[in-house]
């Protein structure tokens, strides 16, 4: 971990699941910034460094990025595919979390290579552990991007 | 999980290494059955169910894949980019599971779509619990590749 402050990057259009990701991550401290974005073009401005996004130092690259599909603007999956084609940006883990089931979601997200896929629980409890989980597995045993 | 049975393919020549995983796997109960293959070549073989693997209720397709780099015959990196070059076996969660802290071994890593990179603790209690979380994410939380 180096000290090194960890990011997550959260890109969540509904302002529910938006509160109880970020309010259990910082709970539970796994990381020390979590930085919300509420459609696709803002994620990948977010990560190109543009516009809105251009300082680092306040939005600094994230070192895991928790992905929903159905968003305003650029949906997930095409935010998916432009991450992943990209040979600097393709380091970064990307985790699908939503409530789709639907084969079709599933199937894009494996074509376009994302390193997991998750569905959000309905019960609070279960959410509450899934994010304690996956965000313990993903930024302490998962090697850093960069 | 609908009570399916789980099943990790681990791909390791360490036999150290491998009791270590195997050992730990079956504690912590995340998954019915532990199949070792010990080269790239034999990965392979298992996966597309051909020459001694051909019958499938004896090695079932597996829900996961540890995948160790340094490897007899085929190495890592050469069955990681097949799986994941493959339509229907990308779907598979590889986990790069090695001592190499290399920067190029990430690099093609990263280039070939590995889902996780992760280096082998020196420590055994660190490793014991990193193969528990890691079990646990994959195999409950992760959405089953089929």
């Amino acid at each position: 971990m180096n000290g090194e402050p960890l990011t997550i990057l959260l890109v969540e259009d509904n302002p529910d699941h938006a509160e109880l990701v970020m309010r259990n991550m910082e709970d539970f401290q796994v990381a020390n910034t979590i930085n919300l974005v509420e459609d696709g073009e803002a994620a990948l401005d977010y990560l190109h460094g543009r516009g809105a996004y251009a300082d680092r130092k306040q939005f600094p690259m994230p070192h895991l990025m928790l992905l929903d599909l159905r968003l305003p603007k650029v949906d997930g999956l095409e935010v998916l595919k432009q991450v992943k084609s990209d040979a600097y940006l393709r380091a970064l883990p990307v985790i699908i979390l939503t409530t789709s089931d639907a084969e079709r979601d599933l199937a894009m997200s494996h074509e376009f290579h994302a390193n997991s896929y998750v569905t959000k629980p309905v019960n609070f409890d279960e959410f509450s552990k899934l994010l304690k989980d996956l965000g313990f597995y993903w930024l302490a045993w998962n090697k850093k991007p960069w």
